[in-house]
């Protein structure tokens, strides 16, 4: 088992192997022995049989477990779900010293860590996360939220979990678009701080699997990086910004197709489109172009071509950055596997934007 | 002009005078300038001209200043509130660096401090409390929360303001039962930690009043009373209990006469009853529960005598409490200004409250 130390203000651990569930009896002990325990999920997950294996593992030892399953779906991460979940656990009682626990991707956790923080101002939560995505990115770093019909994750806390229970096996019954997704996210490591991690995936001879022996490994390397971006900027002031390399276009995508475009695709087009403005800035070498294109295709994350107008999508970038300045801060790689945060002039940034968003499905088709 | 500096995590200061109101414009401007501005109040404040008053101040300072009026009392500080408000925001299109105010008395100030807390994980807020309750306690230790249907206070967070602007003149529009509620918190602040303000209360030739020259100074010495609390104790950790003198009663009170009781009225029985609780217990001499029952009286803040039985009033103070162990922490005076944390085993507790209220009747008649 690899455990990775988060020693965030409140520290907590980030347990990562496969089989994990079937010993969480045993691993989550110390947070839920004679304590109450609400268990939320949703559906998928529980159709995977993971809710009832969970619940089986706590029985004997939580003081009373009790079950939300809630649907599927981004629509879940409202505020009538804060309002009714707070209310399940006023009903039940739950004090400062009793525990919620999050079985499921990033919704879930998203929702449950932000009723975690706010309950009684905060009571304890622990994070079993079962999607790629939820495992390398969400379920670190305290950032907790809900939409509002306004706009995506505009309310919420930094709350951290007391444990993080990682097992890559629940991966294994991901739909493969959703498995593809979270590996967005992974390359997107790999492109902005970790060349190693980018070469292996490049040279691997097939795309990764939620079945293949390293991605325990892989999976640990992600949970650090992100782990050591967060330490250094645990309340969000700048670094941090660096994982949002690929977002600003990304986000933009998923807002003008109505969420049609999943986040991974979104952000792997953006990825791929700010390389290309590296590129023409002279910051590496054109090579990485195809280079980029070919890994993030291997995994699907390209469609042939967008049909979305330039003014649209500078649009959609412009709003999600709420700016006043004359400048935008954009991430950019300056190596293949390493990235920095460049101000650049709205003009010119619209400009270049313009000219390879034009261009762009010559390097995709 | 007084001012408290709260050196809290996020420092701040409290600012206390009469007419200030009047001068908002310039002490709100290093908070206000060109930034967008939600002041939030409700129907009595604003029936008492303070809200246009405001709104001027700030017009020509703020980028934008926009106005929610809500209706009064404690069910506005609800879940549904918290949505609406949010979404309010959103709307328009507030940023990190917009600021709320919050012009009113605690229901304001808890509700606009929460969701000040939590849209977009934290945004400013500046409080104005138009109560002397708010002044004195709600508005100084970053504690903030709505109610949910189960409970009072149960959902909510830390958050702290960037400013407190009291302006006591505003008190002169309270109707008399909510200023002498608030001046069941301040006889608290006396009894628990200032001797000489006790005493000063207690030779004063009239009740205090809103328009008394010395209130400035005296909500001022509240005030730092309840900072020297807050910030050895910013998380609730254990000393801040002692601010819950009289309350564990007090709460009782108000929940088992469906809030007929008031707040203040349900404390100051609280606070002579654990009075008398720890002179049978010798800890201080049996002289103190007359002079205290009269200072409270001078407030209206006993009633000639209670109906509820012990057993009710039991219940709902070990409801309160949710407990585990088998003693209960209470509040005790042990000089006449001077409180202490004391753990009773329950029983012993149970006996000796049972004895007191039955013969509470006695000592306020
Ligand atoms: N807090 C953060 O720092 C942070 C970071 C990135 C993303 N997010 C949030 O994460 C969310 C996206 O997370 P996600 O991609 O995990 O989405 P998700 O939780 O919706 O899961 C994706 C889909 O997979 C299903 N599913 C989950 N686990 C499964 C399993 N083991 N087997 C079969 N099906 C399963 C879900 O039901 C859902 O249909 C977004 O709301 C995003 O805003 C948060
Ligand atoms: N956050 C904390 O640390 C903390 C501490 C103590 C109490 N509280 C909370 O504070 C709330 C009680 O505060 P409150 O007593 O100020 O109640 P409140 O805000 O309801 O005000 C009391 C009444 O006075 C009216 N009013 C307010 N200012 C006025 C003015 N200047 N002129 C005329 N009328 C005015 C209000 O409309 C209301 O009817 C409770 O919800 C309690 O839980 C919070
Ligand atoms: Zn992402
Ligand atoms: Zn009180």
């Amino acid at each position: 088992m690899e455990k990775v130390h988060i020693a965030v203000s409140q520290a907590y651990d980030v347990l990562i192997d496969r089989d994990l569930l079937a010993q969480a009896k045993q691993l989550l002990t110390p947070h839920v022995q004679n304590k109450k325990v609400l268990v939320v999920s949703d559906r998928n997950v529980e159709a995977a049989g993971y809710v009832s294996k969970l619940v089986e593992e706590l029985t004997s030892v939580a003081e009373q477990v009790t079950v939300e399953v809630l649907p599927t779906g981004e629509a879940q991460k409202s505020m009538a779900n804060v309002t009714r979940l707070l209310s399940r656990l006023a009903e039940l009682n739950f004090s400062r010293t009793d525990c919620l626990v999050a079985l499921g991707g990033g919704v879930i956790g998203d929702l449950v860590g932000f009723v975690a923080g706010i309950y009684l101002r905060g009571v304890d939560f622990i994070q079993i996360p079962t999607t790629l995505l939820s495992a390398i990115d969400s379920s670190v770093g305290g950032k907790t939220a809900v939409d509002l019909p306004e706009g995506k994750n505009l309310a919420g806390v930094f709350h951290q979990p007391r444990l993080v229970l990682c097992d890559v096996s629940l991966f294994e019954s991901l739909p493969s678009a959703v498995f593809e997704d979270g590996c967005s996210e992974l390359i997107k490591y790999g492109m902005i701080m970790n060349p190693i991690l980018l070469k292996g995936l490049l040279e691997r001879p097939a795309a990764l699997k939620a079945s293949d022996a390293d991605l325990v490994e892989i999976v640990k390397i992600c949970v650090e990086l992100k782990a050591s971006v967060v330490l250094e900027d645990e309340f969000d002031q700048g670094l941090r910004q660096l994982l949002n390399y690929g977002h600003t276009l990304g986000h933009a995508l998923e807002q003008v197709s109505g969420y049609q475009i999943s986040h991974g695709r979104g952000v792997a087009t953006g990825m791929l489109v700010f390389l290309k403005i590296a590129v023409r800035q002279g910051r590496l070498a054109p090579e990485a172009v195809e280079k980029f294109a070919r890994l993030l295709h291997t995994y699907h994350l390209l469609p042939e071509r967008y049909n979305y107008s330039t003014e649209l999508l500078q649009a959609a970038m412009l709003k999600d950055k709420k700016r006043r300045s004359q400048t935008i801060t954009i991430v950019l790689p300056s190596e293949f596997g390493r990235c920095e945060l460049k101000e650049l002039p709205i003009e010119i940034f619209m400009n270049v934007f313009e000219e390879e968003w034009l261009a762009y499905g010559q390097a995709t088709s």
